[in-house]
């Protein structure tokens, strides 16, 4: 702890659309304790000014302006908030321009562009941070908790859906921005199945709807995926943005039945439900914020030099996985992850073996009397 | 109502594993308005005796004695409860003997004896039901309805996970027998995607497990399955015998969602949660003898001479599309179903276009004001 | 219909306490159709410039200025939201300054106050109402309608719990004011107990709590009472503002059992509970706007001409038997209730003898098809 | 442990009503390591045979005959089961003939009763224990639990509501043999707000149904009840046998909620709702025997020559409560309970102080990780 002046990381929000208007923004109240927000980066000014006059944001500027919005605003960190698409050109820019980059999920729409944003902020010697934000979510962490202990037996399948209707002309209905239900909704039940089995997947297979829905003229209305682990368990999971909001997983062990429901939403009460021989116990959490954790502990990772988890390596794990079930949907065939793969560049491959919660859970883990 | 004499159905229930035990047999008490158990037929002598003075059977015999005890007992009608790779050949012998049959699901273990047991009943002049259980049940054709009457929109994911830990030795472990989860199990959860979608599938995936516990040598241990029907509607579904207790399925439509939790026992009380625009209506089931209308059911198509449904061609169905996943998991590929596979004759093809559950609706289907 | 220029009510809102900031400023948004907020009346001149602001209120005022205002801001009707104590004088004031009323409730803290503002809004000729919130809430008006549909045959019990933990210094623990937890909360235990059997209490006992916490100093911490109904009915309810949050009834007849958690919160989502015979149906209600739905019933009460209900007589019943209560706590007995006490004035007993949700219903019962 | 020959105590049950049939006798399956049914009494020859044959019990007599069954079985306890009003006599007979009695709550219809019963099993040397099957039962115990450990902070009311249909004849509905909803049903809800406050109450009022309902021309068909606690502390309860089966308590406090719904039943699945801060957690307890429990432990008690509880003090202590209930009823005014009352004698009283469960905790308690 320092023990007196103690210093805050200034951000800069980059993109002010649904996400960072409704959560990330507000978000900065909670975080006080290390951590501003100082910069806003939108193509909109009409936003920018609005958004700017709400939160008392000094700097305000262009995609264009970011460089001089960085420099001008003397901004620590970045929060990129724009389409997936764009997410590793404005993380190269803002590593070359000195600032950390806390990036949404999914880190990029390609293994390429996940590989080239790890690169650019190790050249910089900025950090990186992928923005899992269920990695800092009680009821998510209590479920990895719970499984690790053995409260369910042996893991042995997951089941996943998790859908909304998304309005025509949302930028998630735009491929040339990154959407999709796969990328946008099923990266959540992909990164859960991952983080609850705590293992990395061997073969996926993905079957795709691209409907007649003139919403869905670019993109995947839903997807429906089958992955197995290793330790032969199986995973499946179905992403919709054209079916009625469900959000939803259950892990079933040796010995009972983990579900989340809801599990992957930011507003309301996540509930739990356990039930084990014959036993059954629903717990629903209280409403809380969960960008602000995010943004408390990058702020602590930079200003204690620590390297962040989720890191670009997760993220770029989940892209790697992502677009193999889209091959798949392709060919209808399954396609096997080879564990090669995920080797991006042998030096860095030590640091995958970590699974990234690992090492958040003892920040963020619930009271153990729980 | 008949004035005076009713008449009475005669059973005899052949197989008396664990099915005919905790099920069958006591769900004749509740089905004394047409129908009667005046035989038991089982491979074990002990058997035979302790349920025939149990429940006052006057004839039992062994499987060789089974056209003796057909011709003694004035059996009607037969309960073929044998493991599913004998139900082709019981149910041959038990036609030619003239009774006639009720049959176990799945049907068989391949297209082949399910078109061998529709040609034999159909030659002996007597009818052939299959014992979907769930075609005659409360909460099921409930779900039917509401789907069918548009509560949730356009149905457009189904999603199902059954489960269960088998017993080691169990004959359901046993692929001699035609057990494993898929067939055992998975057939609730393919059935339910056909009744719930009131459809059939155009094209299958299936990934296997054949796990190291020696519970599942022979067998799948689990079964994870993707289908595409038409309409570009999406399901999956997971089918274990390795894993805690879970029965539910849920189906996600355009506006809302319906879940059945649990959804496939006979035993308990079945919940159904309805969500709709943010309305959420749960209700359980007062728990009731599933077994018993299937009886008075057969008992009375038989009296009505009326086709009962669900006919040798909805059992002909599931088995069809078993075998398609089977084949998809040794492939690795998906499997399509061409409309052609299913008219296995030319002849009898209309009938299989009009779903099963159509004509049961109307004897089974709930007051209209609840 | 009008064929154009819709008319709307002016309403000016007296008292800005909590409720009035949390619910009835932000309800006029929602009553557009036809009601508007054109004044404001308080004490606190702060309050007065900051919501006046936000809602852009043109005219606003001191108590004392009370009838200026609601000539300056030609006001047709008032919301009184002062403490309960001064219920009676507002009221009295704005109908002789020619404004209805709608006045929050409990009407008085006596039944001399509620006689008085009857006869005061009768010789003014100005309609009065006692805004019962949940007399417009669907939850609980369908509960009326289950109930007396005989969904749980005849309602036998009431029974009830309503708490909060009030915070040190809110007016609601200031005897001065009218506050204490029966005449603050136990009036919508008692209000229930009334709607829901359709009747008059004819004998109450109640016990009370005069903590040594200091926030009780003055008023009771919590109240228990037991009603017993014609045809031999017994009601029990406990009221507290020294618990935690608790919000609920229930009702049991001879067949079922109905409730309502939370019952009587106008945040959140309302839940049904249904109990008949082993089937239990379990209902939560999207979440909306109680206040809206009083406004534009009374507006339309005062366009069209009509008596509005919750009329005074209902406010005065639920205020004559709080005090009954109260009388009882003091003395250790029960008190009977007469039905002469009932008529106040011979000329108006023929009105209360109508129960007043009765004819609420037809404007505001949900839909025969729920 | 004993090292050999592990001793068993020989039991009588003495009254073959329902109790007996569907829970008593069936219970002594899962108490075999120290309990053993040897002897059945009734009046009812064709139960004595038809119960002495289903459960293999050597020796059988009428109620003529206690003594010579007591010693011709060699009965070490008996179980007192008969109709309440016969407990004093049955308790005095077996305690005269050497045997232990563990009798069925309430423990008598008269305080003199209970006092007697007291004496009775002292001057022979006997132990006595009356029947409280809750304080054995899981729920029940953790709900104890939590509310000592402060949970839900300061524990301030205790809401109850029992009932369940009565069928005309039963001798429920006796007064001669001890019935009505108060006496039978009340006491649950009594003996709960006792054991959740860890207090006696210090005064109560009760008003009392005798409906028109044939079937209680004898008895109460209702009680409701206020009980004041010291803490001022409050408590509603309402028991009926004329109403739709429910049967919960909740306990709320200064800082959250606990609710068991079902809470008395010994059938199904009891269920406990904590709620504390906005936090919900729900769990369903596994169906468990809650009679062997209280044979197990009596009969340890016997074998190590422990005084057990719940004593006879604690069901004076009911029995005491319960009759000043009936005469607030008959009065309509409160009855204040003295302290002295409760010292029914000096040299007893100590006991009396000990609240029964804190010594059943230590055995009876859940595992501490739940």
């Amino acid at each position: 702890m320092p023990t007196h002046q103690p210093q805050r990381i200034r951000y800069a929000v980059i993109g002010l659309g649904n996400i960072a208007q409704v959560a990330v923004l507000p978000a900065f109240a909670h975080a006080r304790e290390n951590s501003e927000l100082v910069a806003l980066v939108s193509g909109d000014r009409a936003k920018l000014h609005a958004l700017g006059e709400r939160y008392r944001v000094p700097v305000t500027g262009t995609y264009e302006e970011l460089e001089r919005v960085i420099e001008e605003a003397r901004v620590d960190a970045v929060y990129v908030a724009v389409p997936n698409a764009f997410h590793c050109e404005i993380t190269g820019r803002a590593a070359r321009a000195g600032a950390h980059v806390l990036c949404e999920k999914p880190m990029a729409t390609t293994v390429e562009d996940c590989q080239q944003m790890i690169r650019a902020t190790k050249a910089s010697g900025v950090k990186l941070m992928v923005a899992y934000r269920l990695h800092f979510e009680q009821a998510n962490l209590r479920a990895i908790a719970r499984i690790r202990s053995g409260a369910i037996g042996e893991p042995r399948i997951f089941s996943s859906v998790f859908c909304h209707q998304v309005r025509e002309g949302n930028i998630r209905t735009r491929d040339d921005l990154g959407g999709g239900a796969l990328f946008d909704m099923g990266i959540y039940c992909l990164n859960a199945a991952r983080y609850l089995f705590q293992d990395e997947p061997v073969e996926v297979y993905a079957a795709q709807v691209h409907g007649t829905d003139p919403r869905f003229a670019d993109v995947d209305e839903m997807t429906t995926a089958v992955l197995r682990f290793p330790g032969e368990r199986l995973a499946q999971m179905t992403a919709s943005q054209g079916a009625a909001e469900v959000s939803e997983y259950q892990v079933v062990g040796t010995k009972g039945q983990l579900r989340l429901d809801p599990a992957y939403e930011y507003m309301g009460h996540l509930r739990e439900v356990l039930t084990v021989e014959g036993e059954t116990t629903q717990h629903t959490f209280p409403e809380r914020d969960q960008f602000a954790p995010e943004l408390v502990y990058f702020s602590r990772c930079i200003l204690e030099n620590v390297e962040p988890v989720p890191s670009g390596y997760e993220g770029l794990e989940d892209v790697r996985i992502l677009q193999a079930m889209v091959r798949s949907a392709q060919t209808g065939a399954k396609v096997t992850l080879s564990r090669a793969d995920r080797h991006v560049r042998p030096d860095e491959g030590l640091e995958m073996n970590k699974p990234p919660v690992d090492r958040v859970l003892p920040f963020h883990a619930p009271a153990p009397s729980r």
